[in-house]
């Protein structure tokens, strides 16, 4: 229903512009540069051409089809693109221009709405950065950078910060496959989203960051109905912080308590901070669910002991190894180590002994999910781990989580990691977190 | 006391070697590469020359005074290098070599200490990785990189995953001034460490990773006494940790509420993970500690919102703007934005807008902490509104901490701030966290 905008065959820029200072120009020069391969059409009737790009003064000038029309004019000419758009049977719109709802101007973003409804048009924003779609190369928003291909999609509210994240998670080599701004939500909201996703099949986890919703009871319906990991941050929790929600937003961030109902009936997992939420996202986009039951094995005792103790403030179990595990780990642990979990290979971090413990580790039934950490000593290539770990979770369901920890020494071996698809963090805490959050994804499959 | 091991004019590397895969190796380059200006002895009767500098057979057979030696021989040879050092009369030891109360050798662990106390050397180790004085270039460890010199002093009882750490420190940029892996503190132990540290000029902070204390009255009575800022995370919390702290360290990792109350009486900040360990010593080294009274300011509603959010949950305060300030803000807000507590400045973030809110808002005299966020909008220089944090916190008594939250574009801005001493995060919530320790700081001082 949304993929004639998240997944145009043609686009037009209203608004388009050689300033470079103006989103019109930003937005057509994301989209040429990202390598789209549809059709772009810019249109201003003050511009002969942009970017090379030979400019139409109206959509209607278009002789060609145009699915979606981006645009990024002033507000108070939107009204008057929007019947255009509709006359020119374009499909989607998305309005990057500012100036409705948010500034108390609901008059003009009803209006605006109303018109999308009478040509059958759906309509993302007003007031968003626009989209990113990696799977077509189309970044069709403000954001400087594309991010790496990926299964997680993204769909945030707030449009400078939601924009940040997405470049900061750009410079993390975070994979993203759409990021949408809903904006003021006039029209398109989170719940069209979530329907959107629910049938994409490039996305494997959704990511969700939310200062308030309008349609709990359709939210609680499409999101219940999902069958991908659902993750979301919604702020406004907080006296000052549901105060400063409401002049921002518009909408009215109601009480903390009915989001948490709302996300537990959803089966929606609730993140706190951002790290918590882009790191679980990682995990969940890559991992399979977890039941409870942790193995942690690491070269280095003082990182597994503060994951273990995580693990326990999370309520994350650690059993103690069967009697097979304990007899196979003897045979291939340094005398000095004991054979136990949390494990210590006592500073060994060969390829041999990481393959090994991680091949015994995976076979206990018991351990559901393992998190291996390397902390690196500078004798050793990190790498030879990395592959271990990787070779000896081929083809087994419980997830393994690793956290590679050290400088610049170790940059390689995270990479390794990444490219085989293992979610790797730089601090064994932040690995605990995304573990324990495919635990609490199992529980509400288990729900259903 | 320590100051001859710590800030020595001349070095023995005992052990010394030519073979890059030796721990005798790696220390004798670092201190060389390191760029320490005293004197360097290699040590080791199989060789002539290491690194191109002559080797003595002996330290016996060095005609100048040692300061320190470094022992990075096998462990069964360790008491006769000792014994020999004892008789040159150099001050202080570092026991780099392993295989001591670690692996249950404590009779060797035991021998080695009397050697030492016969002949009044102060000893650290055995089992430790060494130590790193920024000041004085001196690398005296098996750490590959010199982290950036900077206030904040480490006391590290785990090897491997302390030095992992410091790498990553070092690779975040992070000023450190002294490290010190205390290895097995078969002497010298943290309680000494602190002590040193106290007088230590360099030393704003004092941030430590335990495993385990065992002359904790000692520990507490050392600890009161500090003048400085000290930030602890304790490992071996749970069940499982410290099961696993008992086989890694030796030492009984005991019951966690005991060193709660022990930390509480020592005015000792509990870290709980290593995030909040480096983040919070990066802003008590920098900081004056804060009376509680937050103000958040940020030209992006969502931080903003999220920021007041982890306050509140973290029983931060944030108090409404006085009349007077409000007042002042209303004169230079856009007409958009609310003059509250969180501040949104509607998008503005200009050098000018920073700067006003800015010194606005840390001129209320219910505002005793000021947080500063900026939300990297494309069209922005993010340098500008950094300046403007710098300009108008200046001189001022209150800290100022910023978040500048964004990808690859804000490279420039977070160094500028780096460089004006500004404790600075890439997360808000990272930030909150530093804050609310410096509240904790200020409650610590406030009872003594």
């Amino acid at each position: 229903m949304l993929s004639k905008i998240l997944e145009p065959d043609s686009i037009a820029v209203i608004g388009a512009s050689s300033n470079r200072e103006k989103w019109g120009y930003r937005i057509l020069d994301n989209i040429i540069s990202g390598g789209y391969s549809g059709e772009v059409y810019p249109v201003n009737p003050n511009e002969d051409e942009v970017l090379g790009i030979r400019c139409h003064p109206s959509v209607l000038d278009i002789p060609e089809r145009v699915d979606l029309s981006i645009i990024a004019v002033p507000a108070g000419i939107v009204p008057a693109v929007l019947e255009d758009c509709g006359r020119k049977g374009v499909r989607g719109v998305v309005i990057v221009s500012a100036g409705f709802g948010e500034v108390g101007n609901s008059e003009l973003e009803n209006n605006v709405r109303d018109i999308a409804r009478d040509y059958d048009m759906r309509m993302i924003g007003p007031n968003t950065f626009g989209f990113i779609n990696t799977q077509l190369h189309l970044n069709a928003s403000i954001i400087p950078q594309m991010p790496e291909k990926g299964g997680i999609s993204f769909v945030t509210q707030s449009g400078t910060f939601g924009l940040a994240l997405v470049d900061w998670a750009a410079s993390q080599q975070m994979g993203l496959h759409l990021v949408v701004g809903v904006g003021n939500k006039a029209d398109v909201d989170d719940s069209d989203i979530l329907e959107h996703l629910s049938a994409d099949r490039h996305t494997k986890t959704i990511m969700m960051y939310i200062e308030g919703i309008e349609r709990g009871r359709r939210f609680i319906d499409v999101a219940s109905r999902i069958r991908k990991p659902i993750i979301a941050l919604k702020t406004g929790r907080s006296r000052a912080g549901s105060k400063a929600a409401l002049s921002h937003t518009g909408s009215i961030a109601g009480a903390d308590r009915i989001y948490d109902g709302a996300f537990k009936q959803a089966g929606v997992i609730r993140a706190r901070v951002i790290e918590e939420l882009f790191d679980s996202a990682l995990a969940l986009s890559i991992s399979p669910p977890a039941d409870d039951g942790i193995g942690i094995i690491s070269n280095g005792g003082g990182a597994a002991i503060l994951a273990a103790d995580l693990c326990e403030d999370l309520g994350l179990h650690l059993p103690d190894p069967s009697d097979d595990t304990v007899r196979m780990l003897k045979s291939v642990l340094p005398a000095i180590a004991t054979p136990a979990n949390p494990l210590d290979t006592a500073g060994d971090g060969s390829y041999e002994m990481f393959k090994d413990v991680t091949g015994i580790m995976l076979s206990d039934p018991g351990i559901n999910a393992l998190l291996v950490i390397y902390v690196h000593a500078e004798m050793v290539d990190p790498c030879l781990p990395a592959e271990a770990v990787i070779d000896a979770s081929e083809g087994c369901d419980k997830p393994v989580i690793t956290s590679w920890i050290g400088g610049k020494g170790i940059g390689t071996a995270v990479k390794l990691l990444e490219e085989n698809k293992m979610p790797n963090y730089p601090l064994a805490e932040r690995a605990v977190v995304a573990l324990n959050n495919l635990v609490r994804y199992k529980r509400i499959l288990q729900k259903r």
